[in-house]
């Protein structure tokens, strides 16, 4: 692939620029796991439609993908419920509330924004676990080691102690559950609905993984080895919330700055999509203070530019 | 170009399929200029940054921009006041109120979320209004007419009836610039900041022009006959903003279904952009209950699918 | 005294008048131990400042407290902890919003309004709970019996089967206390606090026990028998809450009506004081859509003007 | 009457005590015929149902009635129209926001809460002004001097200077009667109904004056010279709202600390009334955070306590 052709050398630049670049961001707190990492890690990945791939920096290393686990779930129910009943339960629409706020629900009496929310992300996964019962996360985790190319005897797994802490301390998706339960939001049990999303929150991925996911989403659903993955409506879902609602409430202003389909995590990570071109998946963990990582988003900025990602 | 190929049959194409796919849309009614229009108009231009410009229906008719000014006005301001002073007015994330919410002001009690809302927009007219006084207007029209690639002795123009109108039935509007002005967000006089705003409101385009402004902000700011009119970095602005907040509180949907930088106006009018290929503009005036044109998206919906428009 | 020269007539007039006159009134859904009480039922009572007692109906009957523990909590609270360290936990100012509503919280990013909605109560229970530990329930049944009169040997208990029913169907305060915990209002375990706050709403209570309760706070503090229950200062606070706080979001329409420091709960009771003069209660399970029974109200306000309650 | 024997040892009292105890409130800051007052004033007057009368400190000062004047334009309205007309253009719920917030209405797309905030305030002058067009506030005026037993000679005028100000600086004011306008809450015009809404915010009275003004709403309706001026549902309804909403958003608190219906204003007096008993009204300006009089709510505390007003 043309375009492809410097890529490699492009990586390092960025690596080399972008790893101590994080402005006083810093890693989450609210888990050991997160609080813990070492906030020098920094890794960039690419891999094109066709499943050419480069990485440069820490792409060995793995981190649970939270929120950007959003998208694979979001993908999964989409391909097995369809549109149609997806979002009866959930809205299409970007919000600038933080990801956690209950006020839109209550003023709303209604459906979650979005399904990168909480809210939203937690009727996702509970229309999965009512589905699919004990089944559910191995079923998301065979989905999303397609997606991102996994062999299957190398799957995406669970990191256990990870999806302990999120649920010990997740006292604010506990309230966001339990109020979706008491207005009809959520139908299936509170306990098993956010069980299945602190599994899917800590599934462990790196970015050559990540950048995988994000290609397959560019080539229209097909998988780098061309087998199809995710239907062409399901991908233009996932791209058009990408756009719109993957950084929480910082979707505007990256959409100004890197102008391409993404979605972030508490992580550090960011899964990017380009159509028609490849997946990019950057990851450094110091957050800004809406939860997106600093060198990120800077780093997705300058590749963006340079290559004219965005069609400019 | 060679995409442009079969352009004037597709074109003809949509008109023929969806003049009349309104599906129970109604016209913008809280002032007689737009709800006595007639329901049946429809046209679509589509112009390539190259300048080639081809259309179907009714694109002569010309109708007030309305919210499409916007557009217009945030990039105006942009190139005069750079982008930090205006982004010190108002903010660039999407939300799921309706355009003209108090609400999310006074719960911030600070600047409005983005520069396509109302209180957004009239904050933008506020910092031209009280920069150029009395000239403002004019400068507005001779920098949209550039971006529209219209000669100078065929300028763009107000239409005073319609402003008229405008102007003494935008109660909410009154009140958001009062509320605005007693927080401090708007500082200058109420009365300037909205005659200003209804005047650009009322600016008349046909979907040729719109389209020619699509194409000026596709080409990174070049106007057809090749001069700068807009920087590369407002571009990139618009494009942002447009992709995450164009259509009110239907952006996401239309992000999902059409899956380009857009903008929509109560007129019935849309204009789009296609990064690095072309802008589009379509004109329809039933209007869903979130003020979209019902036909014009359905027909950029499927304009974007058939040319691949988002890349895939 | 005085005034009670007649009373039992006119509550024998109350009982038959208002019996029936339920408008329609719907009795409480959420568990079937309220959803199945028996419509007609309905008691009245009213104990002076110096014990005399009158009721007429079914004043045997038991019934449980629901919010009207709130005034028992908030008055044990105080009593224990003193006002400063209660209302740093809790406001004392009435509110519009149905009594659980999360939003108030979530925008002020404080503390609940008053201690007489859900948030505000269960900051209570916590505070009693993180004191008292196991013991909570028990200490709280015997002050709650000291000021209804009741002889050691007959103490209030709280009904078993219907604080299971609470706590199954509590979503809504689940969410609350969850949501508590997460901004740091409630300090407490979630469990804890509401474990107790479901036994508190379940005391079981007749309408003679509530008006001794009334009388005792009409009495500035003096149970019938001459005991100091409560200090002036905390009946003061009780008061002063009842009297803006105590009908959920009807409170203003039965200052307007009444007149008198009340507090209701949904199993159809409500609760009121005149002070220095006599406690009154009155039960009849049909509620109108504020949670209030509308029997009750009426009588209540039938009485205050005929015996000029409110000084009038 | 007997209470009244040391009524004047008593007032002296707490002239001297409370002049100065006004712990760093400021006096409102809108209008320079506000801020400029004298923080040093202080007037406490007592008006028996009977028509006895004491004062203590700077009685003789008019200051302009503000919020005050919501209770005498209610009465007038419920006077003219009955209340079924006037609520249902106002509800009767007292509320936590601020007096001046756009949001409840919004959320709610209702009318005011309660009429003495001012959306609600507004409502009820757009009442009288649309039914009496240019002769509304002598008809207020006349009705208020009524109440607050003044001579036909001498009857109580509006300070115009003050008049003039309130509308030039009432940002927020224009903007919740636009908002209303645009909802429909608001009928008549937006202009009319500020100025009336101005006018009656102007309106000067002394301490002598409010408490008559208090002593015939004590009074069941008739005045100190046996005249009745309001009835006594009227009364019932001026009591009820006085009780939970006439302290703005500190009415909770204030229903603690003295347990009487009243109304402040920014002017820094405060109208009280005790039922079947007198009438009290206290002016000192230095307001705290709220907007009441930080020396006037201390020294009705004080005054409620020693002569058990509250009953206990």
């Amino acid at each position: 692939m043309k375009e492809f052709k410097n890529i490699r050398e492009k990586l390092d630049r960025l690596e080399k620029t972008y790893r101590s670049m994080t402005d006083g961001g810093k890693t989450a707190s609210y888990i050991p796991e997160l609080a813990d990492v070492n906030p020098r890690l920094f890794s960039i990945s690419a891999t094109s439609v066709g499943g050419e791939s480069f990485s440069s920096g820490d792409s060995d290393t793995l981190f649970s993908m939270q929120s950007i686990s959003k998208v694979v779930s979001l993908a999964f129910a989409l391909e097995r419920f369809g549109a149609e009943r997806v979002f009866k339960k959930v809205g299409m629409e970007p919000c600038a509330e933080p990801f956690n706020s209950i006020m839109k629900l209550e003023i709303s009496s209604n459906i979650p924004l979005n399904p990168f929310i909480n809210s939203g992300a937690i009727t996702v996964a509970s229309l999965i676990a009512e589905d699919l019962g004990g089944d559910a996360i191995d079923a998301v985790l065979e989905f999303a080691s397609l997606c991102a190319g996994r062999r299957p005897e190398n799957k995406l797994s669970v990191n256990e102690k990870i999806r302990e802490s999120e649920a010990s301390t997740a006292d604010r998706n506990w309230a966001l559950a339990y109020f979706m339960h008491s207005t009809g939001a959520l139908t299936h049990t509170v306990k098993d609905s956010l069980d299945l999303y602190f599994s899917m929150c800590s599934i462990e991925a790196n970015t050559v993984d990540l950048s995988f996911i994000g290609a397959t989403i560019a080539n229209g659903g097909l998988s780098a080895s061309g087998v199809r993955v995710i239907s062409l409506d399901t991908v233009y879902i996932l791209i058009g919330l990408m756009s719109t609602c993957g950084l929480y409430n910082g979707s505007g202003e990256f959409a100004v700055r890197v102008g391409l389909p993404a979605k972030s995590g508490v992580c550090g990570g960011i899964l990017c999509t380009v159509p028609g071109r490849m997946g990019i998946s950057v990851f450094s963990p110091p957050l800004d203070e809406r939860g997106n990582s600093v060198a990120g988003v800077k780093a997705l900025g300058a590749l963006s530019r340079e290559m004219k990602l965005r069609g400019l």
